[in-house]
C-alpha cells in the first residue's frame, strides 16, 4: 500500500470512530469562513446546559464532585468525549479516538466507587487527553508517520501507567507535526540554524490542526492538537511533550501561547517521560519532557502536584525523587526581563504585552531588571545541531518503509550529515559551559525569574511560524518555564506603537514583515516565566504572583 | 622536550617539594622488601605522640577541636602535610604537593578565628586531600599525561570552590592511572569488552602507587593515590572520582576495597563535579561523579551531608537541589545478595566474606534473598562501548603533543573505532531499557539494597587487576553504592573452603588461577552495598545497619 492510501485509511478510521449522534448536523455546521469556533458549544444548541456546565468546570472541582459521588464518571466522560468529537470536526485536533475504551473505564470506576465508597486514586474519573506520542497498549502512536500506522503499542508509557493507576480516564490522543525541524525558506535564513524550526501541527497522515479561536491561524506545535482541543473546551487537562517528538524546543509553550492557555515545560526528571514514542529516539543531549496544558494555572499545579505525588521515580528510571514542595514566595520578586533575545524581536502585540506586564509588576512593587540574552544564540545553535546530529537517519528510517517523502518542514533532517561521537562530546562541553555561564549570571544578578516572550507571536497564519528561539534556549538549560496568557490581547490599534523598525536580522525583518495586525487582532498573548532548574514549584508560584499583580492593576481583583 | 624528560622533571619537582625535615632518614627508611608500611608512623619514632594523636582523630572530632579553639589549623595542617610527605616516600601516592599553600591557608584560618571567634565554614581547618583531576587554580592537573605538565588550572573545579568556601585546607593531590581502559592480555579475554579495564594507579609521569598494607599489591584505581594516602593515615578524608578520569567504573569503590577503607559512589547530581579534568571530556552516556574516601563510615557521611548542605546546585548546573535527608531505617531490611555476577566469581576471601556477612545479617534478623545478575553482562558491554565511542580520539589528543605512547593498559583506546551519533542514540535506548528492567525487578522483589562483592579481589598483585564488572554496572544504572570493609580479612586457611572449581568463563578461570592465598593473607575485604538511585542517604544508613549487625555477631558490640 502507498503511504497515501495508508494515511487515507487511517483518517477514515478516525472519522468512523465518532458516533453518529455526535456528528454535527449540516444545518448547524459552521461555514469554513467562520474563523472563531470556540463559541460553538454554547451557541449551537448542540450541547445541553448540563454538558456545558461539566466542560466549564475546572478539574479540581470535577474531581471533588466525583469523589463525593455528586457526579458520575460516566456522565463526565461522555460529555468530554462528545465535546472532543465536535472539536475534531471543527479543528482536526485528534489523532486517536478512544471513546469506547474510555466509557468502559468510566463504568468500571463508577462501579468501583459504588462498591467500595472509595475513589481509585487522585485523578478518579477525570478525563485527560494525551498527545499522540504517548504509548497506550493496543493503540497506535503514529506521530504522523504512515509507516507507524497499524503498529499499536505493546506497552504503556510510564506516564500512562501512572495516570491510569491514579484513576484518570484516557479518551483521545491529539495531533502533532511529523517533523518539526523544518528549514525555513532561504529568504528567512540568517544563521543556518536559527530559522529551521516550524512549530505547527501538520503531518502526512492526519493533516493540519487549526486554532479554534481563528481557524486561519495555527494552534502551534508540536502539542498543537492538545492546545486546540483544550482551547475549544474539549479537555480540561491534556498532556503534551516538549522535545520528545517531533524535535523542537517549545512544544508545550508554543501551542499554549498560540491558543492562550497555560502550560509548564518542567525540568527534566520531575514528570515521568519513559517509553514515549520519539522521532529521534535516544537523543539525550537535550532531554525531552512532558507537561500539562490547561485553561487555568490551578489545573496545571493540580496535575503537577498529583503526578509527582504518585512517586513516579519508582517506575521511571529517569525520574528524580523530589516530592512536590510547598514554596514560600518572597515578596517583592526580582524579575529579569528579556525584551528580545538579540536575534528576533517579538511582534507588536507581544512587545506591548511584555511592556504592559512589566509596568504592572513595577506598580505592584516588584523589582524589574533587564536580562541580557548573552548565551542565547550559542544555545540555539547547539540545540539545532543536536537534533540533526544523526544525519537524519532516525527520521529516514520512519519514512523509508512506506516511501513517504520528507515534508518540506523536514528539510533540515534530509540535508544534515551525521556527527561522530567525538564531535558530540565537544558539543556537550560547550553546552555545559553555557549552562554554567547562565547560572553564574543568574546568581550574580540575584534574580528570581526571567520574564520574556514565549514566541515572537500571539499566533500566526499557517505556515508562517518561523522562530522557536524564545523557548528553545530553556530546553538546553533545562529550566522550568511557564507559558501563560498575561491578560493582554492583540489589538490592531494599540499595537501600532510597538511596530519594530530596527530589525535585528533578516529573519527578524521577515517575521515583522509577515506580521498582520488585522489577522491576529483579538488573539490572546502569552508570556513566558522561567525559574531555576528543578524549582518547578517556584516557577508556578511566581506565575501566580504575576497573574495577581496583573489582575490587581487591571482592577479585576 | 621528550615526554620522558618532561615526566622526569615533574617527578623531580614533586620530590623537591618535600621539606628536608620531612625526608625519612636513611637509617629508619623501611627496606624495599618490607611490605606493610602502615605501622611506620607509630613504630619509626619519626612522629611525635601529638602528631599521631592528630592523624588518628576522626574528622568530626578534629572539626570540633578546631571550632572550639582547642587545636589550631596550623598544627593540624602541618601534621597531615608531614604524614602525607612520608606516605609519598613509601607508596608514591601523590601527584601534587601543596604544603606551602596549605600552611598559608591554615594561618589565615587561625587568624580569622582569632579575630572573629567564628569558623570560616563547616570544614574550618580540616585538611582534605583531592584526586589529581580536580582543578585548583595555579596547580597542574596532569592526570598522568606528559602533555598536561606545566599547564596549571585557570579555574577551580566547583567542588574545590565549595571546599575552600567551607574552610577546608587543600594540601595535596593524589595519583591516578593515565588510561584505565586497558585491554587485558588475550588469554584473559572471553568477551571483547569484559576484561579490558585495569584498575591500578600507574602512569607515564608519576609511575605506580602501591598499597601501604602490602607494597607488592595495588591500592587500586583510579582513585588509588587517594586510597593509599588514607590507608596510610596521611589524610582523614580525601575526594576521588568515579568515571571522570580515567574511565573505568569503580574508581572510588575499587581503591577503597584494595585498601580496606570506606567510600560511596554517589548518584549523579548529589555532589558537585563540574570543571573537573577528564580524559574523555564530554562523555555523558555514563556520568562521572565524585565522592569521599575515609577510614570510617561516619567521616563519609560527615563529608556528604556537609557538601550537600552547602547547596552545590547553586554553583554547579548539573547538581540536583535535593538536601541531605534524614532517613528512618525500617527494620529488618530485605537484602538481595549477588553471590556472583554470572561472569566472574569472587576470589575465595571475598566469597567467604560475603557468605559470612550474609549469615550475620540473617542472625541479626534481616531478610536475605538471592539477587540474579540478569542485566549485568549487557550493562557492562554498554559501559565499555561508551568509553571508546570516540575511537580513542580524546586520549590520542592528550598523547600526541609530546609523542607519549599509549600505555599497554590503554590498548582499547588505541584500537577502537569512532561511532556515529545515530549508533550512540541506539545505545542510549538500550541502556535506558536495561535501567527500566533493573528498576522493575527491584520493585517486584521488594528489596531495600543489593549486597555484593566490590571486586573479585581483596586486593591483588600489581598488573593483575582484571575485572571491574562488580562496580561498573552501578555506574550505568547510576545507583549509589558503598564500598566498605566488612570486618573479614583474607585468611589462607579459612579461604580454602571457598576455592572455586567451576569457572564461569575463561576470564574467571584466569582470575581464580592468579589468586594467591599466600600473597593476600591478612588483607581486609570490602563488600559493596547498593541502594536505589538518588537515595544515597539510605545507602549509607543501611551500611551502618549492616556494620552493626556484623559487629554484634562478632561480639564487638
Amino acid at each position: 500500500m502507498s503511504w497515501e492510501s495508508i494515511a487515507a485509511k487511517k483518517r477514515q478510521a478516525l472519522k468512523d470512530a465518532i458516533p453518529a449522534e455526535w456528528i454535527i448536523p449540516a444545518e448547524i455546521f459552521p461555514p469554513e469562513d467562520q474563523l472563531d469556533v470556540t463559541g460553538f458549544p454554547k451557541e449551537s444548541g448542540f450541547f445541553t446546559d448540563r454538558e456545558l456546565e461539566i466542560t466549564s468546570t475546572p478539574a479540581q472541582a470535577i474531581l471533588k464532585y466525583l469523589s463525593s459521588g455528586q457526579w458520575t464518571v460516566e456522565e463526565v466522560t461522555r460529555t468530554f468525549c462528545k465535546t472532543a468529537a465536535v472539536a475534531q470536526q471543527l479543528t482536526n485536533c485528534l489523532s486517536e479516538i478512544l471513546f469506547d475504551r474510555a466509557m468502559a473505564q468510566a463504568k468500571e470506576l463508577d462501579a468501583y466507587y459504588k462498591e467500595t465508597g472509595k475513589t481509585k486514586g487522585p485523578f478518579h474519573g477525570l478525563p485527560i487527553s494525551i498527545k499522540d506520542n504517548f504509548n497506550l497498549i493496543g493503540v497506535d502512536a503514529t506521530v504522523g508517520f504512515a509507516s507507524l500506522v497499524d503498529d499499536p503499542a505493546i506497552y504503556n508509557s510510564t506516564l500512562v501507567d501512572l495516570l491510569l493507576g491514579a484513576g484518570a480516564v484516557l479518551y483521545c490522543k491529539t495531533n502533532v507535526p511529523t517533523g518539526m525541524l523544518a528549514k525555513a525558506p532561504e529568504r528567512l535564513v540568517t544563521d543556518k540554524y536559527l530559522a529551521m524550526m516550524i512549530a505547527e501541527s501538520v503531518n502526512n497522515v492526519f493533516g493540519r490542526t487549526v486554532n479554534p479561536r481563528n481557524r486561519k491561524l495555527t494552534s502551534g506545535g508540536s502539542s498543537g492538537g492538545e492546545s486546540s482541543l483544550i482551547a475549544f473546551g474539549g479537555s480540561r487537562i491534556g498532556v503534551g511533550t516538549d522535545i520528545d517528538f517531533p524535535y523542537l524546543g517549545g512544544s508545550l509553550r508554543i501551542p499554549a501561547a498560540c491558543t492562550g492557555i497555560f502550560t509548564i515545560r518542567p525540568s527534566f526528571g520531575r514528570f515521568p517521560n519513559f517509553q514515549t514514542r520519539s522521532g529521534l529516539a535516544g537523543q539525550e543531549a537535550v532531554h525531552s519532557v512532558n507537561g500539562p496544558m490547561a485553561k487555568t494555572l490551578e489545573e496545571i499545579t493540580l496535575w503537577a502536584s498529583t503526578v509527582v505525588g504518585q512517586q513516579p521515580w519508582l517506575i521511571d528510571p529517569k525520574c528524580l525523587p523530589i516530592p512536590w514542595r510547598q514554596v514560600e514566595m518572597k515578596k517583592p520578586l526580582k524579575i529579569g526581563v528579556l525584551h528580545h533575545d538579540g536575534l528576533v524581536t517579538p511582534t507588536p502585540p507581544v512587545a506591548r504585552a511584555l511592556s504592559e506586564t512589566v509596568q504592572k509588576l513595577k506598580n505592584a512593587g516588584h523589582e524589574v531588571v533587564t536580562w541580557a540574552p548573552r548565551e542565547h544564540k550559542e544555545l540555539l545553535t547547539l540545540l539545532s545541531t543536536f537534533f540533526v546530529a544523526d544525519g537524519g537517519k532516525s527520521v529516514r528510517k520512519l519514512l523509508e518503509p512506506t516511501g513517504e517523502p520528507f515534508r518540506p518542514e523536514m528539510k533540515a533532517y534530509e540535508e544534515s550529515s551525521e556527527l561522530g561521537v567525538h564531535e558530540m562530546w565537544q558539543l556537550h562541553l560547550k553546552r555545559n559551559a553555557l549552562c554554567k555561564s547562565y547560572l553564574d549570571r543568574w546568581n550574580e544578578t540575584g534574580i528570581d525569574a526571567v520574564l520574556c516572550p514565549a514566541t515572537p507571536y500571539s499566533t500566526v497564519e499557517h505556515g508562517k511560524f518561523a522562530y522557536v528561539g524564545y523557548t528553545g534556549v530553556f530546553n538546553v538549560l533545562d529550566y522550568p518555564a511557564v507559558s501563560f496568557p498575561c491578560g493582554v490581547k492583540a489589538d490592531k490599534e494599540l499595537d501600532k506603537a510597538y511596530v519594530n523598525h530596527q530589525a535585528l536580522s533578516d529573519l527578524d525583518a521577515q517575521i515583522q514583515n509577515d506580521y498582520s495586525a488585522e489577522t491576529v487582532h483579538g488573539m490572546p498573548v502569552n508570556l513566558q516565566l522561567v525559574g531555576r532548574r528543578l524549582e518547578d514549584e517556584s516557577a508556578l508560584a511566581m506565575t501566580d504572583v504575576i497573574l495577581k499583580a496583573v489582575a490587581a492593576m487591571n482592577g479585576t481583583v
